[in-house]
């Protein structure tokens, strides 16, 4: 964990995560992170290529294809560590302080972002 | 959308599913649930019908889609009750009792679900 | 093939694709599609009863995540069959009569009935 | 929303596909289909960047949500002129010689390609 770097410019609602123990929820998986969108940029970068070549649509749309699937990864991905961090330790920091009302709004704002996921 | 129920009692909630293992994150909402999935039922039978009295296949279509928009509703409302009740209902219970694990499982749970949703 | 039950009212487009051989795309796999629809209509509800029954929110978004695939597959079959018979039907008669106009009629309509799909 | 090349010359491009096997759909609107990649590969590297600041998850789902939009334009606007181009040309050229194994072809792969794009 990279906790040093990141803890600078945190909210308030990030530093009650770092006492749960995280910042936000992706910054132990920030290089795989930053690795996995190095890659799907590049794969942009290949249907561009591509369609300035002149290549068949229909392998053009395969590529966007895997591009939708390596964003829905990253997209999944982001959603679990929401989960694991800023919704998990709202629910335990209202466990400890009897206000349950940031776990429904973390709870709502997680389920709105999944929700513009499925469109 | 599906989070009428007050959050006072969302550790009432949680305790009773972890105790009789019956009561799920929708179950206050279950006559809701079953008149948007009867009125499902009845869009997919209206598409049979459609399609019995050959109608035109674009048509067909546009139902198709109108059923994914009512099932992506549900699920949603599935998810968002699930994450409000298990997710947060074992995030506080391993604040009690100093255990982990079980909210780490839901968290994994949840987002399996969810990647399965966004397939 | 069952296009004598199936010629009865059918609109002058239908009528030039039956010329071309056949009703409306899907016609000669409508047993297929019925029988597929009715297992999804059955599959909707078997979701109500899991709500009914209080089973578990996880359990309810697995088979709602297999209603969105079987949704899917029937959506795919009635684009592929538009395309067979209604977007070439079109082109043949395009190429016969030289009116290019209801090609890209029939292509846009299938064009925004994918873009439904894909949300 | 590619369709800017009037559909007099249809004929003429699937001519030319079929002839030199290097134009395509979407060739008349490569410039546009340029920009658009340009601007998702920009969106990515955006990503990334918030990834790099901790930005927070949801703001970051948020923005992913989008390029999923963007991808999706861009890979319906794909799917509409290879309908328009290589199917219909297809159909055209079959009518033409009587031969019509390479318009199901040219079906079938269309259907695989948006069967990946709803995966």
């Amino acid at each position: 964990m990279t906790m040093s770097e990141t803890t600078s410019n945190l909210t308030e609602a990030a530093v009650t995560e770092t006492a749960a123990g995280g910042a936000h929820g992706y910054t132990s998986d920030k290089e795989a992170y930053l690795r996995r969108l190095r890659r799907i940029e590049g794969q942009v970068r290949g249907i561009a290529r591509m369609v300035e070549e002149d290549k068949y649509c229909i392998d053009i749309l395969t590529q966007v294809a895997a591009i939708n699937k390596a964003l829905h990864a990253v997209s999944l991905g982001l959603v679990q560590d929401h989960m694991s961090h800023c919704v998990v330790g709202a629910a335990q920091e209202s466990e400890r302080t009897g206000n349950p009302e940031i776990v429904q709004a973390k709870v709502q704002e997680a389920a709105d972002a999944i929700g513009r996921l499925l469109r």
